[in-house]
């Protein structure tokens, strides 16, 4: 059996070309994956050089542009056809690689993706989704929650994002293991009523479709707690509310900076409570979760986070391997094309407000 | 000169009408506004002969129905016409009293001071702004910001959200005495070309309302770093994050809460960072600010939370008061209507990206 092949972008994130090496060694020690290092050859070369490895698990190849965290995503994935990420996903695209991993620029990884792997058939759009940890006070298998979209669309319509919560439930049973994964649609209110014609709309959606569990509307509120497996959500409304997340823990952080300066007893206190402060930082830590994968592409393709260290692209090449193993993408094309293809049920119709006489 | 009468819903609340009697003695006893109890005659009556206080002071409106916090808003303000916090905004509307406080259900408030208190001529959507604090980190004057809508509707149009910034503006200016408040639109990046075409047309609006200090877009992330006085965004949108801080807050809690179960040092811990934790926590605590102001009616409208205590109501009649002696509704009418009488300038129209060859 040929090994699974990950294109790796070794030029994107904001740690370097050398950090993204370590992160691959690290990965092909421990995973049966072999990965292709894409970026400047030379760079790439010399720090391999420098560490120990079986050589038939990593592969460099010549990518001469690369594209900067702080580039117009759109201008340089159409001027750089030789950067590191279009490259990469490229490989994917043609069939040299079976999966695609960058730290980059999320915009510049979404535009790679879109410009070079082919989106699953009856996928209107893709998805960014996002692990985060949660209290787990409904006591499931797992204490962290995944939520989608938080950024590859601004707005979106009913039914696709009944369809991010198609390819969500198949992501998470997968990958997570999570049988039956429970989804919720993030809205104003918990009735059904609320959030206007839209949220309406897919709510009745999320309600008849057959292959996931759906559990109704979710609160801001509730978010953090922890109660499901899965949000669905606009990407301008996931992508606020995940960095209102990162701000809210880092403000946490700040606080206990601030007391570190002034009072003496304040510092004993957070000395102690450091653990249960680490736990809300961990909303922005990808490193162990291994990034955010964008749903909805033929292939997997992983976003780890800008910020990665080697333990974190380490993390990533590995969840790459897993989705590949899971055939998790071809579980979202079976689920799409089956909700797609499902005929409107009589019942359904004739209960809906549209005939409101027969309730 | 006569003085401020403030209509308070005496039945609305988690805590029923004795807390919102002592609150009402407790502001009478500080501020010179003048309190109309509305509701139950017999039950306010034998609640206010517990209290010494001027009996000019306070008086009793009766009202023979309520409206419960879980109640539908909508079936309740038409079925009873009676109930006390209709009849309070009724006061308002004819002119009997100058400003409206109500600890009742958000969705009771906003619509009986629909169906009672005209809206400003000019203004197209009234608007919930909340108030939270922040960590400052811009060195302001005042520690809190406001944020608006946060849930009186689901979407609006730019040019609907350019009018927040000017009813914030002047509900920051005068009731906060911050002079030139900075003004920032809630968006997924900083950049002007962020968020979709309504962010886009937006940002352009506000950039161009002489009477406001827009600062730009900001992010998620930003929002409890305090670096603008007012964040502007849809009420759907505003909801959720507001939602998302009050469950981050309880999610701080609630680790303390964990700590205190398990590890004795994480208990002394807790002791001593209680203060910090409290910081969080007051996002969700309107006791201290006395409530969020319902802007765009002609007359004053503060919707006091629903767990209010009596020192809450107090701060909400204070607010109230306070909106009234400063004309905020007076101020938000002016400003409204210069925008919306200005003329376009020829120079922002030749500068903007229908003309780009100007540049």
């Amino acid at each position: 059996m040929n090994p699974i092949r990950i294109a790796v972008d070794a030029m994107g994130g904001d740690n370097g070309h050398k950090v993204v090496v370590r992160g691959a060694i690290r990965a092909a020690k421990a995973n049966p994956v072999k990965i292709i290092l894409v970026g400047n050859e030379k760079k790439l070369a010399n720090a391999l050089r420098k560490h120990k490895y079986d050589g038939d698990t990593i592969e460099i190849y010549n990518a001469t542009e690369e594209i900067a965290m702080h580039d117009s995503p759109r201008t340089s994935v159409e001027s750089k056809p030789d950067a590191s990420i279009v490259v990469a996903a490229r490989l994917v695209g043609e069939g040299k690689a079976d999966a695609l991993v960058s730290a980059g620029s999320t915009g510049s990884v979404v535009l790679s993706a879109a410009k070079n792997i082919p989106r699953i058939s009856d996928v209107r759009r893709t998805a960014i989704a996002t692990v985060y940890p949660t209290m787990n006070e409904s006591k499931r298998d797992d204490y962290l929650s995944l939520m989608l979209d938080v950024g590859a669309n601004v707005q979106c319509s009913a039914e696709e994002l009944a369809q991010f919560a198609i390819m969500g439930s198949a992501y998470v049973s997968y990958v997570r293991g999570i049988p039956d994964p429970k989804v919720a649609l993030l809205n104003i209110g918990e009735e059904s009523s609320k959030g206007g014609e839209k949220m309406q709309e897919a709510y009745k959606m999320l309600k008849r479709i057959p292959s996931i569990n759906f559990v109704g509307n979710i609160e801001g509120k509730d978010i953090l707690r922890g109660m499901v497996d899965i949000i669905i959500t606009e990407g301008f409304v996931g992508n606020i509310v995940i960095k209102t997340l990162e701000g809210a823990a880092k403000t946490v952080g700040r606080l206990g900076q601030l007391a570190f300066k002034t009072k003496i007893t304040w510092k004993l206190g957070l000395i102690l409570l450091r653990k249960g402060v680490a736990f809300i930082k961990e909303v922005t830590d990808y490193s162990e979760y291994g990034g955010a994968p964008l749903l909805g592409f033929e292939k997997m393709v992983i976003i780890a986070h800008g910020r990665s260290n080697a333990k974190a692209i380490s993390n990533a090449i590995k969840l790459a391997g897993k989705c590949v193993r899971d055939d998790v993408c071809g579980q979202i094309s079976r689920n799409i094309r089956s909700f797609e293809r499902e005929p409107e049920r009589e019942y359904d119709r004739l209960t809906s407000e549209r005939y409101p006489s027969v309730d």
